[in-house]
């Protein structure tokens, strides 16, 4: 390796090629507000995966898919030795953004570009990828393409799995094989040798800090719990006070609880959220009968995962209240090797770079199960994402880029 | 008039032809679970009327109808005088039982039988009235008929609302009017005499009280608001508390302040529920950005209505939050002369009562506006109602109709 071939790959990355790639992206599905909804595999998640084949295959790429419709563009390296793979995802949310997940796609496909314009060949391979709904919004759970790539087993269920039209994946994938009759199997062979998603923050701590990049050191763990109250519908007008039995009230209090012992446990790193409820009957004049309500808990350090379980657990059961867990994932913590290669591209372009947690859950806390892996952050103006307004610098755009670029050579060069 | 008429009239009603009466009507939008399915104005409410209306000719009464689909059965009086009015409404709830409401319309009809069988003429004309869409389920706002019957000129403005499937109240009345070609319009002459509505509680209190009817006084002021809470929707995994808006957590705060000053202001008579919940975006991991939910208060005493308002209004300006009025009704007073008949009734036939002020709408609240009024109520078993499991006992059901019947005879015979 030409030891000035990372950061001659940076100063290729094309600010306005790249910037001109997330406006024509952002195309596909875009929203009245400036937003994107494109639900995974959906006609224009469609459309907007043969606008990445077709950017591939003009890149030189050649571009193979999965069982779960993951696709992979891959440049070929100099030896037959493990990928190094970056990507991640171009599902969005609902109301989403131009960035959440297709900024990482994209970046990857700007650092091919740019080894190409710089004539840089490498070693290993290097594989952009984009994973299946990560966002879990058409099908839950959601990152089925990174954990199923990780996992192949899960395939069995998650294509069962049914949309809010009662579409099944599978029959979504046959869709998506029908739309890319061409495309290959990626050929199962030896784990990958690193992985490295670049995304937005999603939060504000980067720009409360004022610096570009964040070098990102693990993922919290999370607690997602349904929480089930029961009470007995009533009339509004007729049933005295202490003759009720409102669902509400006591989910109410049970929601207050829960708070106080989530921040009594966590402390500042206490994430705690209750996002969805569901209120029956839902009527002005009537007492609500049920009332089922999200617990959303989130914290780096597993001991405090752990107790909240048990908290929880004897706080609901002191209410004669159920609960469902939707959905556990312990704190991952990214490889230290992979890590600082972040955090030396950082320093290579001169750039100040923040460590941090991810509070938000990415494709790479399955894909560092399968290799070493890390993760860079650039930053979320107001911290604002899965919003419409979702918006980052355009110089920061660029800067994660460059800084990808130089990971991602210094990767693809390393020794077996 | 025969002093022993009352007595007589209450001595004819017949228990098993009422009962089996409540179990035909019943039929019409019956349920598989019990209860039953009658929207205004469907099809199965029209084929509901007929059955009333057929059983009305059969017992000799004229049948008229006015502007909102009223029927009106009368029994003529000896003299030319205003009449006495009895009756309540025939429409359902979608998930109703067979007595909120038929029960009022069929023991007037079964007060006229036993008039008839027991040879009994009165100095003013009975009218059993068959109110339009008390429920207010298809067409908002409930209780159409009775206010359209008091003031007129709300037709203009009812006639307009739609269902849920578009079609205008208005559409629905000249089906209705399709339906019965002969029934003449009522002709609008001076106001009734009185006004008297026999109903289920819908409540406890008789239950608990353990007395089989209830002398309805009034009926408590109502308040509906809807409160909108603002936030900001965020990453729930990535946005710290301190820096997190959230709709949901505003709006607990503020359910519970208003819940502390409403029992505050209304002591044990304090009914306040907050029933209605839409929550937004409504998903595990992202923050609410909007909350809005609905207050139902109601007490008897004009002076805490206004109090309530009063501190909502303060409450909400501090928390910079919006409301809207949704329905505002101040407190029944029923005519004590009305009252006392009603409590005589219970007196002459040795049975205990209780003076109860009523927890529900019903359409003697507006017909209170048109003439002396008053309610009498039997026992909700377990209070339960706007249930297919609304159930009241056989006696109470037959003693309540029999002091319908001793009313409405000492009533009819009231000088002018």
């Amino acid at each position: 390796m030409n030891p000035n071939d990372a950061l001659e790959a940076a100063s290729f990355i094309d600010a306005s090629r790249l910037l001109q790639s997330i406006e024509t992206l952002a195309r596909f599905g875009a929203r009245d507000d400036g937003g994107v909804d494109r639900p995974a595999l959906s006609s224009v998640d469609i459309d907007a995966r043969r606008f990445l084949v077709e950017h591939a295959l003009a890149l030189g790429c050649t571009v193979h898919t999965d069982a779960c419709a993951n696709l992979f563009f891959r440049r070929p390296g100099l030896e037959d030795l493990p990928p190094v793979m970056t990507g991640s995802h171009v599902d969005t949310q609902p109301t989403g953004g131009k960035l959440d997940g297709c900024y990482g796609v994209l970046a990857g496909l700007e650092c091919l570009a740019a080894l190409n314009d710089a004539g840089i060949r490498t070693r290993r391979p290097l594989e952009v990828v984009v994973w299946t709904n990560e966002e879990g919004t058409r099908f839950q759970p959601g990152a089925m393409g990174s954990s199923a790539f990780v996992d192949p087993a899960l395939m069995e269920r998650y294509g069962q799995t049914k949309d809010a039209d009662g579409i099944s994946l599978d029959r979504a994938l046959v869709a998506h094989r029908e739309a890319f009759p061409s495309l290959e199997e990626r050929v199962t062979d030896k784990a990958a040798h690193a992985f490295i998603e670049l995304h937005i923050e999603q939060g504000p701590l980067l720009e409360l800090a004022d610096v570009p990049l964040g070098v990102v050191k693990g993922i919290q763990g999370v607690r997602w719990y349904a929480v089930r109250c029961k009470g007995v519908a009533a009339h509004a007008g007729t049933t005295p006070m202490h003759a009720r039995h409102d669902a509400m009230t006591l989910a109410v209090c049970i929601r207050a609880e829960i708070s106080a012992f989530a921040h009594q446990l966590g402390g500042d790193d206490t994430r705690v959220t209750f996002g969805r409820w569901t209120v029956l009957p839902n009527s002005i004049n009537t007492i609500a009968s049920d009332v089922t309500f999200t617990i959303d808990f989130r914290h780096p350090n597993p001991a405090v995962l752990h107790a909240f379980d048990r908290q929880l657990a004897a706080c609901l059961a002191h209410h004669a209240v159920t609960s469902e867990a939707l959905f556990i994932h312990p704190p991952v913590v990214f490889a230290p090797s992979v890590v600082q290669r972040v955090a030396d591209a950082c320093h290579a372009l001169g750039t100040h770079s923040l460590n941090i947690t991810s509070g938000a859950f990415h494709d790479a806390m399955y894909l560092a199960r399968h290799c070493p892996s890390a993760m860079l952050f650039v930053p979320s103006r107001g911290g604002i994402s899965h919003n419409p307004q979702e918006a980052t610098d355009d110089d920061h755009l660029v800067l994660g880029t460059r800084a990808l670029a130089h990971c991602l050579v210094h990767l693809c060069n390393e020794a077996p």
